[in-house]
This record gives structure tokens, C-alpha cells and sequence, in this order.
């Protein structure tokens, strides 16, 4: 299978990946450029994990306010240096989190963030719920475990189903535009008004 | 003193005050529609205070981005009916606090919410200075007073200079705008986010 260099280029200027990388990419793919697009954001997300650990001090504080200015969000997300921090790219995915939290009111970054109490008090609800239909206490353990997911979902931004495509989550989100832009990319914080609520 | 109806007209439509209310004004200001502003400005701002205690629910959620995108602020401020919720000018108010947030740092809207333990702490390291400057006791705790002031006007929003004009303090605009549209305003809340920051 032969690459051209015009096939290498073209990959490169779409993914920002090294030319060996698209290279490579492209020959495990048989020449078809789209999975060679998902070879390389395979790889890039891989490394994005890894990345974790450095520092991200850099990015962008940005506000969505909903159209009659009764619910607003401020959020936070940081990247590694200034350079990505101005990229219009990671403006758009700060954009589209704070959106995310106006219209979907998450609670909660993470689930490490949420209060060990809330867990054990939505667990024990739905314990309770369970033992009244009757399941047997061996099948409501594994029952909870799905439940208790659920309930991560709707309350950590990070795990709710993304507003705009329901088949990816907010993180894919952010670790799709860690891997394109090679730097740690972390959602620090976001805060939401609702008028008149708490 | 003949005070014209076109007189009248004019000051009910820059203040929004009642008609007998303006031509009262008017006289007690000899004609002159400045001072007759002053006048319906001052006990609006005594009907404001007045009105305190009515329910405040409506309002607007609004954010600052300082340009750069590493300042951010989001506000709320309330006020007792929709139709003063949607005014131009109560946005214009909102945006000018969330603005003052933004270049000013409160820390917190008014004095009532700093925490007893760092104003005790403030007036622990003042009275020390004080000490240290050889001033005896009796003076001290007078000189105290205006320094602990002086502490709740850098960190209480509602105390700080306005950043456009610094004759005034924040909280007066919001009672002259509550005084103009004749309704409870309160500065409920706000969050700061700097880049990187706490």
C-alpha cells in the first residue's frame, strides 16, 4: 500500500499529529484517512491519560448566560500553556462546557468531588426502592452499582451525556481536544445561578 | 415661582417619579430641575431603604469576562417585578457591578457576611501596628474604628469606591436605581474566578 505525501499532509494538518505518526497511521488504515483520523486520537487520548499528571495552570475563564439572563454559568478549564489557552478551539470546548452546565445543571466536576454522605444517602433511597420490589438482596447489590452510576451521570458535568450528541460524554469532549492539542486539559470549576434559587 | 407643566413633564420623564411628587420638587427647588432631582433622589432613597424588607425574587443573572480571559465574573441581582428585571438600565447596573467585581476583588457583598473570626483577626493585627507606633490605648481603639471601616471598604463590594467614579460607593447606585424604579434592588451574590487562583 502506497501513502502519498499529499495523504500525510493532509492528515498532519487535521490532526496536528508528527508526520511518522500520520505515516504510520495511514498504513495501519489501508489508506482510509478517517481511521487513520481515529488511529491517531486512539493513540493521542491514550496519551492524554498519561499526561495527567502535569501541571495545567493556563486557559480560560469564560461565562454562558441563557437568552433572559436567569440562569448564568462562570467555569474555569485550564490547559498547559498560554499558546493553547488562546487557541479559538479550546475557547469553543470552554464555550460549549459552560453551555453544557446552563442547560443540564450539573452539580458536581467529578465524582470524586461529590460528598461521601450524598452518595450513601442516594444509595440507601435506592436500596430501599429495590427491597420494596421485592429483588433479592445478592441482585440489588448488583443493581445499585448501575443505579449509583446513574445518579455520577446526572450530577458530574464530566459524566453527563453531552447536550449536543448524547452518544458522547463532556469528558470525550475534553479528552478529544487533549489529545488533538497534546496538552492536559482539566475542567477546575464552574459555578451556576439559577434566579432566585439557591 | 410659576412652575411650568412642560417643567413637570421633563422631571417625571427623567426620574420616573409622580406628577405631584415633581411639582412639589420643582417649588421647593425654586425651578430648578437639577436640584428638584436631588430632592425626588433623596426621598426615593429614604422609600428605598424603607423598602428593604419587600421580597426581592426577580432580577438578573449576568457575567464579566475581562479581555484575556482570566478574570471572570457572575452576579446576581434582584429586584421585585419582571418588568424592572427586563430594563435597560438594571442591566446596565448588573454589568457595571459584575465590571467592578472583576477590576475591584470584593470578596463578599456586604459586611454582614465577612466571618467574625477575620474581622477579629484584621482588628488583632491593626491594634499590634497601633501598639507597635508607641499610641497609647485610649487612642487606639478610636483609630481601630476607622481602620477595621476601612478593611469592610476593600473586601465588601457594596462598600468599595465605584471603579468609574470614586465620589460614590457601589451601594449607591444600587439605591439610586432603586430609588428611580421605585423597587427593592439587593446585590445577592457573586463569584470571582482569577485563572489559576483560589
Amino acid at each position: 500500500m502506497q501513502i502519498t505525501a499529499d495523504q500525510v499532509k493532509q492528515l498532519r494538518d487535521k490532526t496536528g499529529a508528527g508526520m511518522m505518526e500520520c505515516k504510520k497511521a495511514l498504513a495501519e488504515a489501508g489508506g482510509d484517512s478517517d481511521k487513520a483520523v481515529d488511529i491517531l486520537r486512539k493513540a493521542g487520548a491514550a496519551k492524554a491519560e498519561k499526561r495527567g499528571e502535569r501541571s495545567a495552570s493556563e486557559g480560560r475563564v469564560d461565562a454562558y448566560i441563557h437568552p433572559g439572563n436567569r440562569v448564568g454559568v462562570l467555569v474555569e478549564v485550564n490547559c498547559e500553556t498560554d499558546f493553547v489557552g488562546r487557541n479559538e478551539e479550546f475557547a469553543v470546548l470552554v464555550r460549549e462546557i459552560a453551555m453544557q452546565v446552563a442547560a443540564a445543571g450539573a452539580e458536581y466536576v467529578r465524582r470524586e468531588e461529590v460528598p461521601a454522605e450524598r452518595v450513601a444517602k442516594e444509595r440507601e433511597i435506592f436500596a430501599a426502592q429495590l427491597a420494596n420490589e421485592g429483588k433479592p438482596a445478592n441482585i440489588i447489590d448488583k443493581i445499585l452499582v448501575g443505579k449509583v452510576d446513574k445518579f455520577y451521570s446526572e450530577v458530574c458535568l464530566l459524566e453527563q451525556p453531552y447536550i449536543k450528541d448524547d452518544k458522547k460524554k463532556v469528558s470525550d469532549l475534553v479528552t478529544e481536544f487533549a489529545a488533538k492539542s497534546g496538552e492536559n486539559v482539566v475542567v477546575r470549576r464552574f459555578t451556576r445561578y439559577r434566579l432566585g434559587a439557591e
